[in-house]
């Protein structure tokens, strides 16, 4: 029995332009595996050219947002304007009208989930997103219906393709931060403007998201701990690969009971880790549960098709299943109030110490880390790069509290005898 | 609100054993998060020593099939029994009481899903078997909720842990087959017969399931094409790594408009491959869909927790999802009449060949290779590697036939000149 199903895109954009051709391109591919017969009904955007390139018909063109929900044949709205402006408003009208929604905007489900999910509930109607998180890695379908048998212990995602395109670079090529964002800026992987990438804000909301649905809680955006990578010193990578680790940044969640971690950083993980080989603007989420242990999944996390792949398997979801389920995670400040957010969280690190080549300096440095009940696992001096009387001094820690090993890190730099030029966490 | 759900489990081995106290130990979590009140309400298992390490309350161990059935507080049943004997009589007697089935038995899918699908779809019930492949990664979930926006074109799959534990030990202690069989026997990764595994059969039975759901087609089993990994040589893997190359048992599908490819044998890919990382029993299935692009799934293939998370997910989606959807594959040897099975596929190849140490040799088998239209890439003299006034050629090839390669190599053989001591196939 074949079900007519009729679509709505709003914005055509990269992701909206690659969901309107998927959609007319695969039409009779739907309907003869998924028995769903999808057209669009509607499409709306201003500019014309994008609506011309894509051979849009006239008669679907809709000139405002009143005139899409009003349309009777339309029951799905795919969203893919971005941002929380217009699109939160023709969101709420949408779902107002009782039409099931389809969003890949991070941004939008990150803030607003919670007050959207009340409109959805009250008018019947679904509200699917897993376009908003690692592009067409089916993660969030994965954590409702793959793994929902487990309590998630942890997880640990490479889930901004713009950085870790930066990253792979840097330490395939040895070049400087500024030199490879330019590259990737000519390239169209990096923004102007790439602020909301390289300084982890994309990371935390699509953490805050993944979070939020694997630990059954609210995670606010605003509890995530957040370091980018504008700072990464290209020989960090290079001294860490030597002692065998990889640098990623990692949106990291933890839950032990009520007490939840996350945080957003770059990291150095063993090089033989799966997230390690994850490279490019390849994207990949690693977690790990208490009945499936480990699993992951990698893909794309960005992209035309790649998204619309997401869109669109979420618009046949939603017309093939009658249930509709919500997730209520409100990411604003509040949190429940039986959560506790762990900020002197755990965790082993690397530092490089500049230090005056001199008798007596060691003693002092390890000294100063015992007194701050930091235990040091491997120290290694670098005496082929002694340079006007300096040297890179290499330590990585057991595991540590981050408040300890920052004020230890205080005191190194206090006592005149070293600075600490970089501070890396590790995971495992 | 709540709903009640009952289950019986038919089988406490490993999987089912691991089931029973997933659903134990997680009533409470299941009930919070899922809204639903899972209990288990009948066991159905002669081995009375299982049923009292796992404790099970004399109430709910039932006698007969018959019993389980005519409970009327049992709604779902989860067979894992395994085997194509008894439990194909009870899951068909399950079905035919309109009771829906979990099962996670790989044989009786691949080889009588059809047939079972059919009795559940008269019966109005489910027939949920994502615990058959991967264990707990949640690939079937995935092709059917996460990636049917996409023709799938190709799936390259790690699906057998035991082989995949060999070759790893193999790769990284360079020991002989024989030598890490024994080993894995004696550490329980490997069966007392290791047939079914190291010859490849129980790859074809999951190739099969995940295939038919893929293509979309139905792929019987019998036509999967089929190599094993005893006759590997720890050289091979040896000199395939020297050049760039890791050896992986494959399950490979790949499909172009109605020609389907469908093999399971020893492979070559590129060391910097995703795959190439996933090591020891990890299992990863690697997929290419037409908007998604490349995705991966990596994860624990076997093991009483990880399968039963596979089991359990299902459970709870059969009992939070109206919808019942049935895949419709029939793997006996007879397929649709218009898919075309390609046995004489295309792939690249790597050859070890034994080749006296003399002037002349190379032209005389280059000139073979030219006569039957195989254009090598590669071909190094193990100069370094001389015994007896004999030495190892190691030759890659570009894409050729597969037929063409192997009436190549019968050539050789028959010249004199040369040995062909290995041919394995190279995937990108």
């Amino acid at each position: 029995m074949t079900k007519k199903v009729g679509v709505a895109i709003l914005g055509l954009g990269v992701v909206g332009g690659g969901t309107y051709e998927t959609l007319v391109s695969h039409h009779d591919f739907y309907l003869a595996t998924q028995q769903v017969d999808i057209t669009v009904e509607a499409v709306l955007d201003k500019n014309l050219e994008r609506l011309r390139s894509l051979k849009v018909a006239d008669e679907i063109i809709a000139n405002s947002i009143e005139e899409v929900i009003a349309n009777p044949n339309v029951d799905i709205v795919i969203e893919t304007i971005g941002g929380i402006g217009v699109a939160k408003d023709f969101v709420t009208k949408a779902l107002r009208e009782g039409k099931t929604v389809v969003t890949s905007n991070k941004e939008l489900i990150c803030k607003y989930s919670h007050e959207l999910e009340k409109i959805a509930r009250h008018n019947h109607c679904g509200l699917y997103y897993e376009a908003s998180c690692v592009g067409g890695v089916p993660i969030i379908r994965t954590l409702l219906d793959g793994v929902q048998a487990n309590h998630i212990q942890r997880m640990m995602g490479i889930v901004n393709g713009t950085t870790n395109y930066i990253l792979t670079k840097m330490a395939n090529e040895g070049a400087d931060y500024q030199e490879v964002l330019k590259e990737a800026q000519k390239l169209g992987y990096a923004e102007a403007d790439p602020t909301a990438d390289v300084d982890g804000f994309d990371s935390t909301y699509k953490l805050s998201i993944l979070s939020s649905m694997a630990f059954h809680t609210k995670i606010p955006y605003t509890k995530i701990f957040r370091e980018g990578i504008s700072k990464i010193d290209t020989c960090d990578i290079a001294y860490g690969k030597e002692i065998g680790y990889t640098l990623k940044l990692l949106a990291i969640g933890k839950r032990n009971e009520n007490a939840v971690e996350v945080r957003v950083h770059p990291t150095f993980i063993p090089s033989s880790h799966p997230l390690a080989s994850v490279n490019d603007s390849f994207n990949a989420v690693y977690m790990t549960g208490d009945a499936v242990d480990d699993v992951m999944l990698y893909g794309r996390g960005a992209g035309a098709l790649p998204t619309a792949s997401a869109v669109v398997s979420d618009v046949i979801y939603a017309a093939t299943h009658s249930e509709i389920r919500y997730s209520t995670f409100k990411n604003n400040a509040t949190a429940e109030t039986n959560v506790k957010f762990i900020s002197d969280f755990t965790s082993a690190y690397y530092m490089r110490l500049s230090v005056e080549d001199k008798a007596g300096v060691l003693a002092k440095i390890t000294g100063i880390f015992a007194k701050n009940n930091v235990s040091i696992v491997e120290i290694t001096q670098r005496m082929d790069k002694v340079e006007e009387g300096r040297l890179p001094l290499i330590i990585i820690t057991h595991q540590t509290k981050e408040n300890s090993v920052k004020s230890a890190v205080a005191k190194i730099n206090a006592s005149g005898i070293a600075t600490v030029e970089s501070l890396i966490r590790v995971e495992a």
